[in-house]
């Protein structure tokens, strides 16, 4: 479903961002600049430093920029990140072989300690499992009632994250890939609070504490658009008219796909 | 469910192995012998040869040894790895976790390669959210017509992954935690060819040859149960009865929950 009044462009502070990384480089991340899956990718770049270039993609939209995208990645799903004419796609697997690819002890996005690595790995599995489903389910929740339950279970599911912060970030003084994961749907509960009644204070003291340091970060301010752009992309899915794969496997009751 | 006529211990070659496993060891392994999730963690343990502990759960009665697992895992779910009084569950998770805690050139379960490893991680995905719900699909598929729209999508599920094969192994000549993965789901395709007209060559000659080799793996044969106590255990699945998370989950559509 294209909808040609959708901004092609990312805008707000990340406009500047996108102008910064334009030239080529070894690296290239195949973006939407308000997809929540690609803005992991792009936050975790910004936080290694690593060179990229910044290609945005109009999947909606299948030009000669679009057909080139797909010989490098056939599922034409963004995001991908290029690198030696391999492509790789699903954005934690992409920002975990960013960890792999450039290890740097300050900017360590997964803890050394093995046990550490898979509790943090424990929380990325309930972000997708849990948060992301949630936040669609809300997202698309029609009528009032509706709304009222997937807003209350949306908070109760935040609470239990909040509930584990070590503060000030997930694992503590470290920014990590728990971190990263949830930040694009921290950023894009601005819509959540526009359209569905959602407060951060509402989720409990402490996930508003967490939420406004995550938003904060550098990298996350960086690469977000203004919060009516997300708005008026998520206009379909405000609707539940939405046609996204995602959008999709949620109105059914499933999670991501 | 508590299914009385039920084995509560391994069988089959996998006897042995629970016996040579009573010792305490630094790490235990908390499992049940028929669980396809448990039998990844198990085999993990026998590539790393990593000194464990085999301790059977029954999670369909609670006893005094259950009420003590679930001290240590409030979830109660099955495989649990517990070292140092911590456990950690969800097996894919669980196997990574021994991958990063006991670092071997020998026993390398994940590829040094950065674009390697998130290649093996892709794969691991597509087993996640492709294969495992398709094989409980089918296996709880009722009546001749879908039991064969459900093979037949489980073979162009399992097609698309043998495609990718290198061979001998998925990743080549190294066994790997992709390998490691669907091997229980090898293991209990006999149930599958006992039950739903199943047979490895009908998906491809590439898969049988590639599944041939998973299950004669010695890790593999090791942790293994004999296949009628498999089928046995399958029997409220193969009647679309079992009250399972992933059952009633895959029975409403979805995946893995």
């Amino acid at each position: 479903m294209y909808d040609p009044t959708l901004t092609i462009h990312a805008t707000g502070a990340a406009t500047k961002t996108v102008e910064e990384h334009k030239e080529p480089q070894d690296v290239t991340l195949h973006a939407a600049w308000y997809c929540p899956f690609t803005h992991r990718g792009w936050i975790t770049l910004e936080e290694k430093g690593v060179p990229y270039e910044y290609r945005e993609i109009n999947i909606y939209h299948r030009d000669e920029n679009y057909e080139r995208f797909l010989k490098i990645n056939p599922k034409g799903m963004v995001p991908a990140l290029e690198r030696n004419g391999k492509a790789l796609g699903e954005s934690l697997i992409l920002c975990e072989y960013l960890e792999d690819a450039y290890p740097t002890e300050e900017t360590r996005l997964l803890p050394a300690d093995a046990f550490e690595r898979a509790f943090a790995r424990l929380w990325l599995d309930y972000i997708s499992k849990q948060i992301v489903p949630a936040y669609f389910r809300l997202i698309q929740a029609q009528g009032e009632q509706n709304q009222t339950t997937a807003r209350e279970e949306y908070y109760k599911i935040l609470r239990t994250f909040a509930d584990m912060v070590k503060g000030p970030y997930f694992l503590g003084e470290q920014f990590s890939l728990v971190d990263v994961a949830i930040a694009p749907f921290v950023v894009r509960d601005a819509v959540l609070k526009e359209k569905r009644g959602y407060e951060r204070v509402d989720v409990s003291a402490k996930w508003k504490e967490y939420a406004d340091k995550v938003a904060a970060r550098p990298s996350v301010v960086k690469t977000s658009s203004e919060i009516k752009d997300y708005t008026h992309f998520y206009g379909p899915y405000l609707r539940d008219e939405a046609d996204s794969e995602i959008a999709k496997s949620v109105r059914a009751g499933g999670g991501i796909p």
